[in-house]
């Protein structure tokens, strides 16, 4: 099973999954697990014949309810002054079929459909958050073999972590910082000027705003946020997750056309950690990494990267915004 | 050219170096740019018919000298505070070609020619530390074009950062504290911990420890570190010189043959951040992280890895240092 162990070094979590190992990796397209359960097929995930969007808990998980742990096990875990300091993988992971169908992708599925999805995660945001023992929930996807993606039915995933990452805990740091010396969001200062500059917008209405950062680490890296303060998907209005929908299938789709092929990219819901958290500084946002940097190339993370948090990025995000642009459908 | 800018949102610096984008992408073996230049062969980047050890700037630089930028250039930019931070990159980005052979690699070079790199690189992180607006030297090496490396010939690299990054950083301050609560450097404590359980151990003599970490994020993630406390290269003794390039050779060989193929990875010397800096926490490491988690599978760094920094590793560290320890050779 799962564990958590502590890097003394880095004084970071690391989760040792020896069960995920063996997990389903390219089944043909007739052993999906993650299509519908049709007759005369296997028996899949799904139990059923069809479905709009599914939810189920990850067979291989990295993180997974644990009865006999307390809901603060892990900070006992931390009292322990070691040098093998283990806790127990608390958590949950979900997998979130986004189609009944194999083939596609979340860009192609209708804008009504993307808001359903909109809805479904806002669904499990909210019941994740009142387990006990979690204390930041990630809804992401993982799209394209080539960065690893061992199942090609569209779907994303949800962890339910027992700690604060280390990357949402720096930026909820920053956060914190603006808004003591401002008095005002940190997000909400960015994508003011951002509207203002005009420079790397995508995508703009009254609700929701794309754009290539400033200093993205990933060529083509998107930012899609909700202009009005938003701390989580709980508080986004009809309207606004009609926008945001939209916004993020023109995105995705520029994505594809890009390079006239599927772009493999990672995608991180970024919001408060949980529902109960009631934070201040924290801003609803969706943030795109692609893989791609040229049509016949990608984009690794070598040594400055791994080893220092450096990223090198080749394209000029003005101009990645640019040709973005020339290829975002209406 | 390249330049710094500042990622508000996370508080690092990025780098944006278009100049890279064109840069050699695995060129035929006769046009080798790190081959040396023989008679009737193309002009490479090394302007000798032979040498043991060549190093030279990167044609293709992330960071370079600016000569009108003083040297607290980074400093200044970081004063403004604007919603655009950008700094000129400054710094140095060298090629260590480790071999005039084109075919092999580190590992599979004589003891004795390692030791050679380890002088070599020695020298480099003595001069590049006199450079006044260099604050952290950087040596590594990308092997394998499954990582993205582009040039197979036997190389690796040094990058000289006009600034001290995330990951060092934050390394810096557990070492601090671990030094201001018990006296001693943490890395001491870990290794003579690792040396009493001996259950993660691979290599061991007097001078030198190998071991698979307590909480790794790669599944065959190595430490080869010196057991006497040396802050950088220049403090190593030729004995340990020695020990710690056997111990290398070992250890990558075991990495070969592990999966009877040539094993991708990434490596990292970690040392005090430049020969300036009088540190007592620092303590003289080489960090492996080898790519592969099975024989036909590689481990990617997918959206909990990337968004949130939390690490998923499928194989259970001690066995990982048992699986190693069979293929170690003598």
């Amino acid at each position: 099973m799962s564990e958590l162990r502590w890097d003394r070094q880095r004084g970071e979590w690391v989760i040792v999954a020896p069960n995920r190992q063996d997990r389903t990796y390219h089944p043909p397209a007739d052993f999906c697990p993650l299509c519908p359960t049709r007759a005369g097929g296997p028996i899949t995930e799904i139990p059923t014949s069809d479905f709009e969007v599914a939810v189920f808990e990850n067979r291989f998980p990295s993180l997974s309810a644990i009865e006999q742990a307390g809901p603060d096990a892990i900070n006992h875990a931390r009292d322990a002054d070691d040098h093998e300091m283990v806790a127990p993988a608390q958590g949950r992971c979900e997998i979130v079929v986004y189609s009944p169908e194999h083939e596609g992708s979340l860009g192609q599925l209708p804008v009504q459909r993307i808001e359903r999805i909109l809805r479904v995660w806002a669904h499990r945001y909210q019941e994740l958050s009142t387990l006990p023992f979690v204390r930041y929930i990630f809804i992401f996807e993982n799209r394209g073999a080539e960065i690893g993606v061992t199942l090609t039915h569209p779907h994303g995933q949800i962890y339910a972590y027992p700690f604060v990452p280390p990357i949402p805990a720096r930026e909820r740091a920053v956060e914190q910082s603006h808004l003591d010396t401002t008095g005002t969001c940190l997000h909400c200062h960015i994508i003011e000027q951002e509207q203002k500059q005009h420079v790397r917008l995508l995508t703009e209405d009254q609700h929701v705003l794309s754009y290539v950062p400033f200093a993205p680490r990933w060529p083509f890296e998107v930012y899609i946020a909700l202009r009005p303060h938003r701390s989580s998907l709980l508080q986004v209005t009809p309207f606004e997750r009609h926008s945001l929908a939209g916004a993020l299938k023109r995105v995705l789709s520029a994505y594809d056309r890009l390079f006239d092929q599927p772009m493999p990219y990672l995608l991180a819901l970024k919001q408060q950690a949980t529902a109960q958290a009631d934070d201040p500084t924290a801003h609803l946002r969706i943030e795109l990494y692609p893989a791609r940097r040229a049509v016949d190339k990608l984009k690794f993370r070598a040594g400055s990267e791994t080893f220092m948090d450096v990223f090198i990025n080749d394209v000029v995000p003005e101009e990645a915004a640019e040709r973005l642009r020339a290829v975002l459908p209406e």
